[in-house]
């Protein structure tokens, strides 16, 4: 693995951008690996994403901030810089169901999502065996006092720095105030096809209305209930012989497979979201 | 093509029915060319579909009635049966977008839909020249009053013994009485994945939403708007790149699959309904 | 989990055979939970499959063959009976891509797989501690020696009454013998979309010849390499980004679903074959 | 619509390019509509694809060429240069199956393919109603003499100054010196999903084999029959209640989709080719 800093930037949309962030990666000796923009006609904005090799980068990591903020400026941008070989933290919520948890685990342990998955955090004990397995710190938190249990979950996630909570199945509802602290960085699966059958039991509403086809959501957690911005969806064909419960064992392999992307787009940094969406630079 | 009947059954679920109805068809010498069946056991509900060649049949077709109601009475049976031979009648309803009805058409005339194609109705003319080229008569009927414009359209479809109506994007709504009278006998498309983005403008709610993926949703129209027994369903991948537009070119191609797909299964007499769902025996 | 019985049958067609078959069922109080059938017109083949409640039938399980076999040599069926609490054993083999390995014993610990996956057999050491978490007995066989090597499995597969042997990525070719002898009871995994890419390396392959979309394929093992009974496929979505990590990566998601849906209808008893290909009543 | 150009780029990748580029069209007053980018590390090669709007550019479109030409040398590119506003001349050639002809003419008239449709090609009479119901210019020309009728073509081609030729099913194999004329210029439709099932009777082939999912592919045309850079795929699925007949029915629809999506964006300019291969700056 190269080690590599990724550039991500929205902005106004006006003339001179590409030409003025490429000139500088240029001037620097940047070894662009990606680059992939895009531009919203609608609202005038222009995305950017760039990444590039950092062998022969001739600016230093400590100054990167300063020198390139009077671009940043001219351009009224809002932007980050990340770097490939920090490796973010990792928290996972998880309630009864623990399909997706599993996969999640396999896909850490097999070296596809490259993070520290720091902590898992359930209000059940059934989750324990497997954070075990993969040797990661379990916490059974009981959301009888629900502010309590936010202020002990809130103690681990600060003590741990925690950089991205993945809801893998979490039955529980997270206050406004703690997912306004965690924003864009909470990632929820939610097992429809988002806008169709919010809030519970997706899978019995969509066997009660006969759709032809199921999905799954995963997509950043606002203040409003499965509102937030959709990171990834994908779906499958049912018909009438299937049953609840068939709806229930199809969807899981969507939820896996479609909450996993988000997090590996998420880890990547390929996300950005504005309006209420997603850019996804993948 | 063989000529063929299809018997299609809906009853209570109980011992013995697919016994005595094999048993009444094998003794009529009915060689049987496709055959099936489900049960839903939440509601306890039987459904059979049976199609055999008539070559052989020993039962005529004016006596068929008579001699099968014993059965029916004894289960409890709502059946039909049905003649390949009989060519049903349809009516296509249309507004502006015609990309509906012109791949209908084309259906049409290369033999894919086995029917009739009697009339074209529409509230605007532009579809008077594919009616022309498919050697169909095309009525234009105006909704400026609508009581009007439905009991000429009534008269139409009474005059020609239309079995089936097509809306083919179709802009007007239809008084629920007209929906009552064909019940089970109105196809309609609708351009989003329902239930999402039921009503106007769904590919702009879609685009809003940021959804990663669209559909379009064929359906029997009831009295409640989009939220009739679904026929099928189709998706496609979109993302942050595509504009509205792209949504509707794209969703264009899936409205006129979908929309096929039902109307092939209904003229072949494969759709049972029921609770407000159908069962598809393709 | 009612007690069922299963029917398989595969026989010529001709008239009769359904109404002969439920008439039997009927008379032993068989209260039928699925049935369906299929006719080959090609080859005049007709199937069926059905399954029935045991509580109310009146034929004990060690009468059944007796009773039924003057229907079956009437219609000269192939056919076997089967009964859902007889639990078969199943042998996965593995060598060192562990994905499917894994998915398979997390179905299998979730209750999605009813079976006994009575052992694990693998030319590498690697998939031990998946076999130890899983409390599934694990053998490392070195293939230096293949006929030494076919010989121990052998010992282990009788010794263990093993019905179904899993290829999951196993990366050692079976000889002609041992597959005769499990005729339709291996299934492998191989990972295109078959007939396309057969042999080594097919990601290489795909992304060698520049496809748009990616497959993975499970099977019925047969002497000729990849050309056996196709049981299940699905593809994905690749474009130029991807390079041949990547098509790795997405194919992983496919694999373990595709070799999932083929073993979990396996054991359900929903697959016929004829003619190198598969009927599947699901 | 505004008036854009286009610039499409394919070199050797090293630092500078993208930085220079866009540097030059910020300087003539450039407004960037869309742009993308492409590495393939392993052939260590880099496209770009970038569209500006007209309206403030400052360099007179007959100047172009020689403006650009000392970057395009130092960086030893393959490129070109288009604008929306040039209107490609198109030449359809079809045989019997007339599906493609007819949704690539309804996708014309609608307006979805910006192009001129200037003549169709036929070794049949068939499509000549279609021909004149869009008001294209229809030519019979038989193969008897393989020789004369590609001699009649190619002056047919040389009179109406064809950019592009559309194989809409056209059941003649082309001859290498024509297909090397055409080179990148002729998109053909196979129904199969390449490189499974090339030559005739890709269906029937699929159907034997028992593959449970069907393809079609569009693709450039080369020498090497069904060899040619794959443009776009497309999948749907199948089942043992398939017959050919119904593999044919539905992979009909793919066809259409898989054809008219490569000609349009091929007509859009958003397809470079290497290796045997496409990048699609879709």
């Amino acid at each position: 693995m190269k080690k590599s800093a990724i550039l991500l930037v929205s902005c106004p949309d006006r003339k001179g951008i590409v030409a003025t962030v490429a000139d500088f990666l240029y001037k620097h000796n940047a070894n662009i690996l990606h680059a992939d923009e895009h531009i919203d006609a609608d609202f005038n904005l222009f995305f950017l994403r760039v990444e590039w090799d950092l062998t022969d980068f001739d600016l230093p990591r400590d100054q990167f901030v300063d020198t390139f903020n009077p671009i940043a400026k001219k351009f009224q941008m809002e932007w980050r810089v990340e770097y490939s070989q920090d490796i973010q933290k990792v928290a996972i919520f998880v309630s009864q169901e623990l399909h997706c948890l599993e996969d999640l685990l396999y896909r850490y342990r097999s070296g596809e999502l490259k993070c520290d998955i720091s902590l898992i955090i359930s209000n059940h004990s059934h989750a324990n065996e497997y954070a075990e397995f993969s040797h990661v710190p379990f916490f059974e938190i009981s959301h009888t006092d629900k502010v309590t249990a936010e202020e002990k979950i809130t103690q681990l996630l600060n003590k741990n720095n925690v950089d991205l909570i993945i809801l893998a199945r979490y039955m529980q509802i997270l206050s406004p105030m703690f997912v306004k602290k965690y924003s864009n960085r909470v990632i929820n699966i939610h097992h429809s096809f988002l806008p169709a059958f919010v809030g519970a039991r997706p899978y019995h509403q969509a066997h009660e209305r006969g759709v032809k086809i199921i999905g799954a959501t995963s997509h950043y957690v606002t203040e409003s209930l499965d509102q937030g911005p959709i990171i990834e969806q994908d779906v499958i064909r049912v018909s009438h012989r299937d049953a609840v419960a068939d709806l229930i064992q199809k969807g899981k392999d969507l939820e896996k497979i479609v909450l996993s992307r988000a997090v590996r787009w998420h880890l990547e940094n390929k996300i950005l979201t504005y309006a209420n969406k997603t850019v996804i630079f993948d």
